[in-house]
């Protein structure tokens, strides 16, 4: 059954990225540090780095790849990474929907993985779905298109990967969820050097 | 040695109170899920609950009453639980340092295992010190005077009590830390079906 699984790294205090970030600026001012789990170690946009992730790091992420039938992410994850360049994660067959107001112009009619979505995020879900062959529904972020689905009730699991870091400031994962309660249910704990991995079932 | 222990329990989206806590309202609106690994199970102020923990969470009650020495808390999260009725939590015995700009009236000249001080962090945690006989000092909350040494880089260790719950409104742990990274270091987690406790080491 295809579950709706919201995927992110976040810093001990809740920051999803650093300062200032944005396109041309990736993760912000700091935020390179948050992904130090999926690159293996410290790393910079400048590159230079290898990419050799720890074991369990690597394994919490060839599960979401196998797992995850179709991405959904707000227009600001996909503008700051400028649609990874055409190849996102998840390979040559990964599906995405980008939730947006309007359908970028360099992108409008380009073969690519990309669905741009104009009406909203049920819409996105309801084609995401539809393409997912009953895999997982994965929520890549940012913050706000997260937030709109667990708001809207519909996120089946939350996996926070949470890098050792305070970070002090930047972009907060959780805000505008509205003055409510929603209960979880930690399903799962994976440790590395670089992340604490933690998976909660969401109470509907 | 001494080290100094920040240990307090927050939500998955960071927050140690519901809305609109204080004093007679405790842990705020919807708060009290926070403390149910330490109460055992759902509780609420009106009482009537059984005082069981998991035995997990209890390990973690005991061990943190036996490795500290002496606490340190915040003015508000004193008069929020109104000194705990002189029965502060760590026995008889404990001693702890209420951070505060002036001193209660209703406190001033009674034996309590209360000393408020009334210049600053520094001379509340020697004053700590002194008394912990080699044990830790622990940072009891609330956010404010936990925020206060973490800037300050006074804590050694940030133990987090992590509910599985979104509260969505209330009092952030982790704000006014100043635009600046922390490193940490994640040293230990206990899973229990009410927590997810994280210990880390804190870089200076």
């Amino acid at each position: 059954m295809t579950r709706v699984v919201a995927d992110i790294t976040m810093s001990v205090d809740g920051y999803i990225t650093g300062p200032n970030d944005g396109p041309g600026a990736g993760l912000g001012e700091r935020g390179e540090c948050l992904h130090n789990w999926v690159m293996g170690g410290p790393w910079t946009y400048a590159g230079g780095h290898p990419f050799a992730p720890q074991e369990a790091d690597r394994e919490v992420l060839a599960q979401a790849v196998s797992s995850i039938g179709a991405g959904i992410i707000g227009r600001r994850m996909f503008d700051v990474t400028d649609g990874w360049g055409g190849n996102p994660p998840g390979g040559p067959d990964a599906r995405y929907f980008v939730v947006t107001h309007s359908v970028p112009s360099k992108w409008a009619n380009v073969e690519s993985p990309f669905t741009f979505v104009t009406d909203g995020i049920h819409s996105a879900l309801d084609q995401a779905r539809a393409v997912a062959e009953g895999k997982d529904v994965g929520i890549g972020g940012g913050a706000n298109v997260i937030q709109q689905f667990l708001a809207a009730g519909l996120v089946d699991e939350l996996r926070l990967h949470v890098a050792p870091v305070l970070l002090g400031a930047g972009k907060r994962l959780f805000d505008h969820l509205g003055d409510r309660t929603i209960e979880l249910e930690r399903t799962r704990v994976v440790e590395s050097p670089y992340a604490t991995h933690l998976y909660f079932t969401v109470g509907k």
